[in-house]
């Protein structure tokens, strides 16, 4: 018996919860915490302690990272990805398997951008990095006019000036929101949507500034989602430092002009695989608690945070369920997802899958917010659903939650919620995620080994307490 | 009037601030927040739009750790931080002065620890750290048996073997906790008392492992508090990684010696100052509403977290005030107490200064715990004085809080808070402060600028509600 069994089975170990942390405090009135005592507090303090002691999500990560590095859909990595990950599951005692899923194999090549002047002489260079999914520009490159705009009205607005041009799209992320998801998802629309709105008024190319909060020099990419009913044209995302420059540089020299090179291609697809672990369930063994993340990630650095972080979260949940000796009554199942970052096609070919015919999904929970500290535990679906894990408030307090919120959810489980699974989840804190995420600054050494085994330390709390009480 | 200016009055700024952010969602039950909606949540929107967008905090904490550097009590750097942060604070336009208080002169000499065999043979060094205040060793050092406890009790059952030997406290902090600072009190009480308690049982020196949570190679000082009615032995801290090393050494080889090196040195005491400024209040000047941090460090790194963090906070805190347009009832003042780290001279001095006579103080907030993300509100007292600011609950959501919490207080406002001041405050996340706190690591590069600007702003916040309010 490790120390994790004798914790969670010691008669002291209620008590111990009760000292513990400051997290289990009578409710003073104020936070709104039941007087309940969850039955899984003293598992809450278990898993608290074989997670925070062993920190074995960060060196799940180390070892994913530093063996395979970035993972693009369809790379090569990509598929050593899954086999590492299948590996390491079946390393640790779970049924493993893997579901094909076939993803875009889109790759990045060479990508150079320079200011021109009205006489032709370039002036400066500007550090970018192709969007995901992005056409090549012819082999000369592309040399227009730019125009910058802040919105779309603006854009719409210009008349005749976009045609033939480089649309810049100069749209900070807003600094003042503390939900810093929302100001992504403000700014993010012009890098998804933005080259097809400048192709229907007649641009050549896009230029996207980096849907980051800091000014630095690092571009961020993602995935352009190309209209069907527009000209693709060719975008790239320029780093916020010299999206600063290039405005200033345009508000001086209003002839200033750019030229793109691109060298990426798509490939022909490939086909891939979701890599799925899980522990049986002991009673009711065909209902499913999922917990996921997706494996692939952007090619400009590792994918630490987004979302290797979520892969070894569902992983490491797992293992200190294991670990704690936990006999969970439903089937407690990680789902590594391939292609979130294409389109996500690997979250619908799983909800699509002949053996989803016999199985129930009770609950599906996606870490895909980053490796930070967590604040709380989300459930979605109903208030009544919520309501009944109000009695578990206080084992999510032991784990220095603030408590239980509404939401919940994620791209690749989305289909899977469709088909009446609850979303369930945590939300981190993600002051820094995007000036991490999908650039070259979404590395190791940003994750840290404590916050991200918190993480993981919820994820096996939430499933297994729905693995016990369903709904 | 600036961007703030124009939002703490403009008329849409309540819908505004009920879209923010996810903050400010009805309550759905289980947070307990109140349903009442604060009249401070205009002001709350208007503080975080100009402190996010400035990000300020971060500019001034650069300022004094790249213009001063380490601040020890008595030397010429914490001179020079005082001029530096008063000279800030009158560029501001604040009311400012200094008042004095009498510092311990201690200053870090050479420092060097060997591992040496019963031949005499040198078999590895030790990276080690003076503690604070600590006796030098004799010119040529102290080379003398070890012993190694992890508790008092095993140093107590020690009989007489611990007589002339180097004791060597090895009590590693508790990873479970997710209280980290609770964490740190159970192993720092090693370092504050151990020297002394050793030196009852006859040691010659003490060796304490670094009250940090990582093993690295970073030793982490902290003030050693000799007992008045023992020999005061030289006291050092030992990187967590060596102390690991040692601790496997010692098993091997029982016979194990440790040479100690040390030349620190008490010099005269000096007379340095708390740096204080304010906003004086239009309708209560002479209630006082105190906001502070210590301005003093260790001398191993910058002390960027502790505490230059919450020195600026309470700068910003003020300045945010004053950019929002806000005038205060009652005085709202920023303190920079000087010799925290060296037994808290400042607040004691504060307290006792006669200035206080003519003055009553409502309420006292100190940052002292980092400048990360903060998660709570805190409110000490009487639970009477906490329910008057529950109505304002939501105030502190819409800055990302989780809601207000019992707590409060910090050692320099302890002596203000004897005098019946409020104690009331911030809980920042702290998963990763003891990692860094006393060591070479307190760096500016481990502090973010949004999650140090966020502690403004709750900071002046706060301050602002218990100026209009009172109690």
């Amino acid at each position: 018996m490790n120390s994790c069994q004798r914790a969670a089975f010691g008669a002291a170990i209620l008590a111990a919860a009760l000292a513990a942390g400051g997290c289990d405090k009578k409710s003073d009135g104020n936070t709104g915490a039941g007087t309940e005592t969850s039955p899984f507090i003293a598992t809450a303090v278990a898993l608290r302690t074989e997670g925070l002691r062993s920190e074995r999500a960060f060196t799940m990560l180390a070892d994913l990272v530093q063996t395979v590095g970035p993972r693009l859909p369809g790379s090569p990595a990509a598929a050593a990805a899954v086999e590492h990950m299948r590996r390491v599951m079946d390393g640790l005692g779970f049924e493993t398997w893997l579901e094909p899923t076939t993803v875009q194999h889109w790759v990045r090549g060479e990508e150079t951008a320079e200011m021109v002047d009205a006489a032709g002489r370039v002036v400066g260079s500007l550090t970018v990095s192709s969007l995901g999914g992005s056409v090549p520009t012819p082999e000369s490159g592309v040399l227009a006019p730019l125009i910058e705009v802040d919105s779309f009205d603006r854009l719409d607005a210009l008349d005749s000036s976009a045609r033939g041009a480089v649309v810049f799209f100069n749209r900070p992320m807003n600094p003042a929101l503390i939900d810093t998801f929302r100001a992504y998802g403000e700014s993010a629309v012009f890098r998804s949507g933005g080259p097809s709105r400048a192709a229907r008024c007649g641009a050549v190319a896009a230029l996207i500034r980096s849907v980051n909060p800091r000014i630095d020099d690092f571009p961020h990419t993602g995935l352009v989602e190309y209209d069907p009913a527009e000209t693709r044209i060719p975008a790239a995302a320029v780093s916020t430092a010299d999206a600063e420059r290039l405005s200033a540089r345009l508000k001086e020299n209003p002839g200033l002009r750019v030229r793109l090179k691109m060298t990426c291609a798509d490939l022909e697809p490939v086909v891939s695989a979701n890599v799925i672990g899980q522990i049986r369930g002991s009673d009711k063994p065909d209902e499913i608690v999922l917990i996921g993340g997706h494996l692939d990630s952007w090619d400009l650095a590792v994918g630490a945070h987004d979302d290797g972080a979520g892969c070894v979260q569902a992983v490491e949940a797992l293992r200190l369920i294991q670990a704690c000796g936990l006999k969970p009554r439903r089937t407690i199942r990680a789902v590594m997802f391939m292609n979130e970052e294409f389109g996500a096609s690997g979250g619908r070919d799983y909800a699509a899958d002949l053996r989803r015919k016999t199985e129930r999904h009770v609950a599906a929970m996606e870490s895909d917010r980053g490796g930070f500290l967590p604040l709380y535990f989300t459930i979605g679906g109903p208030p009544s659903i919520r309501r009944k894990y109000i009695a578990h408030d206080r084992a999510f307090r032991s784990l220095g939650l603030s408590g239980i919120r509404a939401g919940g959810g994620g791209s690749d489980i989305g289909p899977i919620v469709q088909q009446g699974a609850v979303p369930m989840g945590f939300i981190p804190n993600a002051q820094t995620y995007f000036e991490l995420h999908h650039s070259g600054l979404d590395t190791l050494d940003k994750v840290h080994p404590r916050e991200l085994e918190l993480g993981a330390i919820v994820l096996a709390l939430g499933a297994y307490i729905v693995s016990e009480e369903g709904f």
